[in-house]
Formats: structure tokens, sequence, C-alpha cells
């Protein structure tokens, strides 16, 4: 049992109970009702009573197992949104045998009991947590299958040939290949290719789930304030600070694309930055720059030297920041005879934070800068470090498989390979796990999912 | 339309739609089954699209007029409680025609639809509010008909003579007597007997409601801090400091026999306090000290002189502040002893903090000084400031009716009496409203409730 919705007073707030005893624990409360003969998928309206005490008037859903959430019997309190009168519902039912559930709980059950695997299971957290579109729409790919449907199916691919290879063993005095090498070499390769596909999205998946940190630094009246705004297309005060006084940086949140960068004005740093700019670099900076996952560097084309910025370009490189060269203020000699300026530079861009001009090209250019290329999320995205571990140690096994099917290993050998293939897939999926694994997986959710 | 839970990240999260419409705009957003087809009380899994967009998977819930909160078309949506994917399943709706609710405009269509009376409305918030087991009676009570129904009927009764007597303003010139006065002068009797009744009950209605503060004053080390511990109950930190750096007062809540004493340290104040009761009595302090609804005076019975306290007790009486003068640390000469000390003063009780000695006393003492008198919990109470105006008005309308009686003022007199008698008792439970004050009420409310 637990608090399903947010902490707080509100219209309502629920409480989910699961399990054999759920529908009996609620029934003994709720008087006006015999809620053991009700059918699933029904709401009954009505006191909720601890003895004599009248606790709230509510409405009680009722799944029955296994047409619920989590496979079993589920019953849902929706009361009054007050969190006095929710805990005494809550402690009533404690009293009556329920006990909170842990984080996540709800959601594992549901996994143990086989309604979703563990790609799916870990979906629901993740889309819970989404806070973009991108994001939205890769959880809800893989809550309905995703490309656990497409590993699983591998899976069962590999198990026949494995299978067959180690029926091969029980003859081995007879020289028999019952399984294919050839077909085993195409379904490795077909294997291989998912799996570098999955791999590759995770760079995107990554930065769906934890967005992209990008900081802006550059010297004063570079127009570091003036390009934040741009980006923010408002036109509002710069900076809306966190809370804490002791931060030294100011961050703003912007989706481009679909993706969350958090901006970080260098207003706070600036003291320690832009002085030592103008003089040796941008080296005691770096340490600071190199957190952020994106450092856009904001110059007046106006009055940079070719030089300073060559210089500049050769510091980001050494330290292997990501970065961008923003060429600001183009409107006041023009972008024709500001491009003439600097035109040995790649990863620079001529922009006017005053008058928007370019300010789109340079959105897209962040993400294809941090990305490495245009977003794709049509296919695919692995957004999960664990299935991306997986995965990584899944390639590696699939390599192992293919240099023996090349290497003409004895069946022993390659049977080994396969099954290692064949832990990290069902690792991915859930078929196999071990209980601290799941507890630490599920740890993770919220109470009451 | 609302969000009808707590916002913030959540197993899950319900948006509430109601109206004729209602279950039309669901029903486009939900492909899977056609809901307008579905019956009463029935619940739906399924997906919410926006067009081809996938933006959640969720329980949807229908309730058919009129067996529905709002006595509308009543539709829920049960989400993953992502803020982000409730927002835009809340934008799609609005595509598809709905609008944003205003703070409790469920329960107004509610009470317009005649699902209750405003009574029953107005305690709808004060449930959610509740935050202790009487304030949690005092709104169910009232939720469940409570006291209206006591005035509805009081109201119909009057309503007859109203009648009768106007009747006889027909026949003005045949001197009849349709109401027989004497009934109705019982009736007048009754009904203020009631209004009486509810008034003074009101007393405690506004403490269940807002709480007592109660400030803990004293000179250093009478004992302050290890009463306020004592009072808690627990072996804790002294202070939980409340956000802001700028408050120069603690406060603690503690619940007394199910009423909310907020505890205010001085700890803060002592700068401006404590020097000045060691000087020149308490003056200076009083102003901080009458803002709150009781305040305890703390000393050491060991070192107190009787002329010190009798200045104090002085002072808190000019100024009209109920008190409770603490006699602390009797344990160290024993109970006894201490009481022959200081025998002349009523306002007086004698503890030890330190090993909790008649704490409970106390407690108990410090509800009678606020409330004059125990706590009556069992009758109908009235918490609400505008209930109370308007039966205080009633109150001095019936004593003009009974006046009206005994002076044997004509029928048209009599019935402009009565008249504004019904006017005051409609007004509560909501028979007279006008739309500005039905607007106020309700903006009081909850969003999405």
């Amino acid at each position: 049992m637990a608090l399903a919705t947010p902490p707080g007073v509100s219209a309502l707030g629920v409480i989910r109970l699961s399990g054999n005893d759920a529908i009996a624990i609620v029934d003994q409360l709720f008087p006006s009702k015999n809620l053991e003969v009700q059918p699933s998928h029904s709401m009954h309206v009505g006191m909720i009573k601890d003895g004599d005490n009248i606790l709230d008037e509510t409405v009680v859903s009722i799944f029955k197992n296994p047409r619920s959430y989590t496979g079993e019997d589920l019953v849902e309190i929706s009361g009054h949104g007050s969190p006095y009168i929710l805990q005494q519902i809550i402690d009533a039912c404690i009293k009556k045998g329920a006990r909170m559930a842990k984080p996540g709980e709800f959601t594992q059950r549901a996994f143990l009991n086989g309604k979703m695997d563990l790609v799916e299971a870990e979906a629901v957290a993740d889309l819970i947590a989404s806070n973009t579109s991108i994001s939205q729409k890769a959880a809800l790919h893989n809550i309905r299958g995703g490309f656990s449907n497409q590993l699983k199916e591998l899976r069962e691919r590999l198990i026949r040939f494995s299978a067959l290879i180690e029926l091969e063993l029980d003859f081995s005095q007879e020289d028999v290949e019952f399984a294919d090498r050839k077909q085993l070499y195409q379904l490795v390769d077909e294997a291989d290719a998912v799996t570098a596909s999955l791999i590759d999205s995770f760079r995107l998946g990554n930065v769906i789930k934890n967005g992209i940190s990008a900081a802006i630094i550059g010297k004063p009246n570079a127009g570091k304030s003036t390009l934040l705004n741009g980006l923010l297309n408002e036109e509002r005060a710069i900076v809306s600070e966190l809370p804490g006084t002791t931060r030294d940086t100011i961050e703003e949140v912007i989706n481009i694309g679909g993706i969350q960068f958090r901006l970080i004005d260098t207003a706070g740093i600036r003291r320690h930055t832009t002085d030592v700019i103008e003089s040796a670099g941008v080296k005691r900076s770096l340490e600071k720059m190199k957190q952020a996952d994106l450092v856009l560097y904001v110059f007046d084309i106006n009055t940079i030297g070719e030089d300073e910025l060559l210089e500049i370009e050769k510091d980001f490189s050494n330290e292997q920041i990501k970065y961008l060269l923003v060429a600001n203020k183009i409107d006041i000699e023009g972008e024709e005879k500001s491009k003439e300026k600097l035109s040995k530079f790649s990863n620079l861009i001529f922009v006017s934070a005053i008058s928007l001009q370019h300010i789109n090209d340079l959105k897209e250019k962040m993400i294809e800068t941090v990305l490495q290329g245009k977003v794709q999320t049509e296919s695919t995205i692995v957004t999960n470090a664990r299935h991306f571990e997986a995965l990584r140690a899944l390639h590696a096994a699939l390599l192992d498989v293919r240099k023996g099917l090349t290497d003409k290993l004895p069946g022993d050998l390659l049977s080994l390979d396969i099954r290692r293939c064949l832990h990290f897939l069902g690792e991915i999926t859930g078929e196999i796990t071990n209980e601290d694994q799941l507890d630490y997986i599920f740890s993770k959710f919220c109470i009451g999912k």
C-alpha cells in the first residue's frame, strides 16, 4: 500500500493497495457495500470508517487479478486531498494488515507477475520522469514493448542455435553439424547490427534522459546575457535564480528540439573566468567548463582578433571540450562583412543575439555538436545506462561468437560464447535477474508506482 | 477541467473534466473504445492520443449525470504522474474544447446542480484543509448535512408562519389571526436556542479551523525551552526552524486534544523581551504577545517574588491578554512547598518541565483558558466565519421577531422581521445567494475540487 499521488493539499489523493488481501482489507473499512463480491474495474462511492470513526467519503476502485497493473487484486481509494486524512486512511489499512509499499514495488510485482518485462517496467519510471516530447516518446515506446520485443526475438533464435550446438556435443564422436554455421553467422550479423544501433542510440538516449548542460562564456559585453535571452526567446529578466545562495552559477532550462538544455550563465563565474580569458586564455576556467556537455564561447565579431580565437580554440581542443564559437553582433557590420573576417574556423556560427539572427541555426548546431549528428527519434532509443552497459557486453560477446565461427571453433567453445550473448540479452529484458539487481532497479522508482 | 492531484512527480496524477461535453472530449483522445456508450461508474484502460501522438497510457473513469460529484457527466483521467505529460493531456483536452476550471468550480457546480447545499459545499474545503481529528470530524459532519438540516427545518417552519401572516394582511380589514402567535413565539424561542448554541460553538470552531497560537515567554533560565520540549513530548532539538531567515520567532506545532497549537518560542524575541521583563515588566513585549491567542509566562518558582508576579499579572490583565502563569521547577523544593509560596493566583499552574510533572494538566488548562471551558465536540460546531456572521444577524432578527410578538406588533411589521430571519437562514445554506458571494466562497477552494 502507498499514496500514489504527490504529497500536498489538493482536490484528491489516491491510495493504492495490491495483493491477495487488498480487497478484503479495504472492505473492512468500507461498511456500505461488500467489496469482495464486486466485479473488476468497478467503482464504489462510500465512507471509509475505522470502527465508528468516519475518516472520509471516498471512491474505491477495484481491479481484479489478473486484470490489474500489478497482476494482483488492486484497490485504489480516492479520497479528499488532505494529507492528514490520507494518512489516517493509510493507518487504518495498516491496522487491518496492510503494509507500506517500497518504492516501485507495484511495478516490481507487475514484472514478477509477468505483466511486463524489465525494459517495460523501467520505462514506467522513465515515463514518469519525462519532461520533453522525446523523452516521453522514448519511454512510451519502451513501455509498449519497444526494443525488448526485438531483443526477445533475437534471443529466441539464438537459443535455438544454442540448443542445436549443444545437441551436437552429445554426438561429438560423430562429427555432425545440426546448427547451420552460415545461418548462425547471419543471425550474429543481424544481432550485431541491432546491438550496434541500440548502443549508438544511447548517445541520444542519455541526453534525452539527463539533458545537456551548456555553459555560455565570454568577455564582458560579448553579449552573453543577450544571447541567453535570445535562446530563451523571451523578453524577461535575464536570470531566474535557483534556490540557494552559495551557488555561483545560474541555470535556465529550455527545450531545443525536444531535448532539455540547461543553459549555465557564467555571470557567477565571471570574476574567475573572463579576466583570465583576457589575460592568459581560458585555462583557469576550463575545469568549470569541462563539467558542461557543451561550451558556447560568445565574442564580439567586431573586436575579436583571429589569433585570440585560435588560441581559445586550441585550449578547448586540448581539453577535449565540445564547444561552439558564437560570433555575435553581426548586425553591426552586416553578415557578409562579418563572415569574411573569420573564414577558417569550423565550429563557428555567426549570430546577432540582439536581433535574433541565426538563433535557430545556433540551436540546431548546439544539438549537432553534442550528438555529433542530427537527431533521429523515429527509431528505438536506449535511454537507460543499465541497458547500455548490457548492450556493450552483448556486443563484445557477439564479436566473440563471430570470431569463433570464422576460426571454426569447436561447438563447446562456441556454445559458451552464445550463452554469454543469451545472458546479456536476458539481463536487459529481465529473463535473467537476481533479487539485488531488481531491488536496486525498483528502488529508484516513486513510492506508489 | 483541472488537475485534481497535487503538482509534482509521482506514481499517478488525475485530471478531471465535468460537463455535457466531458465524455465526448475525452472520447476523441481515447481511440481504443467508444467512451460515449459506456455505463456510469466504469473504468477503461487505454492510450490517450493527440492525433497520432501517444501521450500516455491511462485509466479513464466515467461518472454519468446525475450520478457524479458535480451532478454532470464527469470524467477522470488517471495518468502517469509526470507533470509534463499531465500538462500535455490537459492541452489536448483544451484543443478539443475543454477549458481550465476555476478553483472550486466542480463543487460550485455540485451546489448549483443541487447535489449539496452551501454549508455542505463549504465543508468540502474544510475537510481538505483539515489537519486534526476534530477539524476532520466537524467537516465530515457538515458535509453530510450537519447543522444545515437543522436550519433548513427551522426555515421551513418559519416560512409557513410567514405565509400565514401575509395571508392575514389580505384580510386585514377583518382582524383575523391565521398564525398562532403562541406557536410562533415557541418557534422563535427554539430557533434562538439553536442559533445561540451554534454561535457559541464558533469559539471552538474558529480554533479548530485556525488553531491556537501560544507564546512561551519568561526570563532566561526560567525553563522555556525545556517546557517547549516537554509539551512536544519528544527528546529532540528544541527548535525546528521555519524557512526564511528574517523571521524572529520560531514555531512548533502540536495537537492538544485534537486542537492545533502553534507554540511560539520567544528565543528569537528574547533580546527585546526578557531584558525588559527583568527591568520594567513586560510592557514592551506586550504588542508581540497580543498577537498570540495565549501567553504562557514561565518562571522559576524558586526565585520568583510575589510582587513581581502580581505586576506581570496586572500587565496581562490591562492588555486583555489570555495568559497562564507557569510556575516551573517544582521538583527542586517539592510540589507542596512550591504551592505554599504562591496561593493567591488563579491563572497559575505548577509544573516541572524537566520531570514532565503536570505537563498534561498544563495542556488541559491551555485549552480551557482559550475556550473558556471544556471542549464539547459531540454537538454541531460552526467553523466558518461566514456562517458565524449570518448566525449573529439571524440571532438579532429573531430577537426583533420576539420583541414584535411581545409588543403585539401588526402583522406587516412582524412579517418583515420574519423575512429577515428567513434571509439569513437561506444565506447560510445557500437558498439565497448571489453570484459574487458564490464566486468568493469557491475561489478559496483548491483547483480541481
